[in-house]
């Protein structure tokens, strides 16, 4: 372990200051989860609504993935519990606080939270699949938000997937959620405007200029992973698209397959390096109207963050960071995770 | 309990989106702490280096408020392990990736980063304290952020406590921290961004506005305490001055007993409501440097964040939070919470 100084960084992407804090650490490689998450010895399967046979006590399906005769491979169907909701008329200022005549304030809550069931068996987790299977699950994602893009007043789609208590999943059966919004998150927003400073700044896209280097772990044929310059957590990794595109709708089915293999790689160190972790990822896209100016410099990724440590008021205080781990340091370590077959198989 | 549609609302002062969402709440008076905190209860008591006695285990002491004899009050102190570090000199781009002749991307860790013991005896936590306690408390921080004010390079001091573990606390002795930055955080911009687009739109300060009405839960001579409009967490509290004041440190001992008085009954609501929640607070001040336009529209407070829910894969990915009760239940369920005396005494 290197004994360094503390350092800020500011991430060209999310625009946000970081606090690198090695005094604060354990050595890279002592990093554990101390609430690993054992799905598979999970005792609850008898009352899981997510398995199959079990279809009639969901919310209603949207659509669903043909596996061999009458199963399913994936279904996509709505949230029993939507955080928003799709009976709803879209309207700005329904009435009550708030509006005052300028930019709205209050909003109803229209939009869709689907959940992605991603195989029909309770025992198997995301990580367990083959890189092809996977990527269908990709492709799932992709079909429900080209169907989503068809709503006018649909600006965002957040597709996310969380894995473990601590990680806000309240099922253990594998699935991930896709909740579609009628505004532009604040995230999303600092997201764009930090890629467009730098392309004001270079000429450059910020992500198709990453070549990994030292923060490379793996790359594909069509992705590379890395831990990105400002990571906001300990051992966050994202994977980025080699080629220029700013929607993950764009992806095709080659490259869907390219990326669940990546993915899977991805999530397979992480559980055995880290101690099978909680972990969330979450696919950063553009907002759908996105014009021809900002597709030049907005470039898709997907951000997995194992659930290591907790926030506390510093961060929810300002928006800043603390992590004991140099991404450099974080990259050298999943690199070198050693798993069977190099962990394609 | 009110059966409403989910609705999103927009803070005036944080400007962010927040989805309220009761389809998936309990009733707004059914949210109790899963994790409860007992401090009197832990056994740890031997081993506090925070405890009277045990000063020499600390790291170096900056000031101690005396207290009878040759006892102290309250006492400031480093932090052993320092997020930032006070034995750096500023400099930006110290070498490295991410310097690349436009805005600095990477800077020392230089900063303070302090520990204020509350009060020498483990057992009493800061809800135990009499109001005026609470005020000298929050003397301590405005002494030693007066101290920091005079080193050109800190930009910000944010004063924050975590209280139970899960609330990101390591000591469970009554302490709360100071740290001071060489940056002006991103939360911290976007809320002076908020708080400038009320005032060009109404010419008035967004907190000055603030009456309370259904979202008030308390007040005293100098402060009013709320519910806000765009809750980002359930049961969150903000207690603002009424009068217009951009920096805590302004703060004076008559407002500072006040303070101490309010913080303490909203804090024993709180717990007695929540069931002993792990919580954190933040005081949310000015800039040093803030100019005098700056000072018309920024007004500081004091937030209060019971920790009853993580966060997901949602959260992270868009900055958007979701809360199942919507504020003016919320303010209603503190307003009449039934404590001795009115809680007071």
């Amino acid at each position: 372990m290197t004994t360094r100084s503390p350092e800020l960084r500011r991430d060209p992407v999310t625009n946000r200051w970081v606090i690198f804090s090695p005094a604060r650490a354990k050595r890279p490689t002592d990093f554990k989860s101390k609430t690993p998450q054992n799905p598979n010895n999970n005792n609850n399967t008898a009352s899981c609504p997510f398995c199959i046979g079990r279809e009639h006590e969901c919310a209603p399906e949207i659509f669903r993935v043909p596996g061999d005769g009458p199963d399913w491979k994936i279904r996509v169907i709505e949230n029993l519990y939507p955080a928003v909701s799709r009976n709803l008329e879209r309207s700005d200022n329904p009435g009550g606080g708030g509006g005052m005549g300028f930019p709205a304030r209050v909003m109803t809550g229209f939009g869709f939270h689907d959940v992605v069931i991603e195989g029909p068996v309770h025992s198997v987790q995301l990580c367990d699949m083959e890189g092809s299977q996977i990527g269908e699950v990709l492709l799932a994602y992709k079909k429900r938000i080209e169907q989503i893009m068809s709503i006018e007043s649909i600006k965002y789609v957040q597709v996310f997937k969380n894995h473990g208590a601590s990680a806000g999943a309240s099922m253990s059966h594998s699935h991930s959620q896709i909740m579609a919004l009628p505004i532009i998150p604040s995230s999303v927003s600092a997201r764009l405007d930090g890629m467009k400073e730098h392309f004001d700044n270079t000429g450059k896209c910020s992500l198709c200029e990453i070549q990994g280097g030292e923060l490379l772990i793996n790359e594909t044929s069509h992705f590379i992973s890395i831990v990105p310059f400002a990571a906001t957590f300990p051992f966050e990794i994202w994977i980025i698209p080699r080629d220029h595109s700013s929607h993950f709708h764009e992806l095709d089915g080659e490259k869907a397959a390219d990326l669940g293999g990546l993915l899977r790689l991805m999530l397979r160190k992480m559980s055995l390096q880290l101690n099978n972790p909680p972990f969330n990822f979450m696919i950063h896209t553009s907002p759908f109207q996105a014009t021809g100016w900002q597709l030049q410099y907005s470039h898709w990724f997907l951000q997995i963050v194992p659930q290591l440590s907790g926030v506390g008021g510093f961060e929810m205080g300002t928006g800043c960071y603390i992590n004991p781990v140099f991404p450099e340091d974080a990259a050298k370590v999943l690199r070198e995770v050693d798993l069977p077959n190099g962990g394609f198989n």
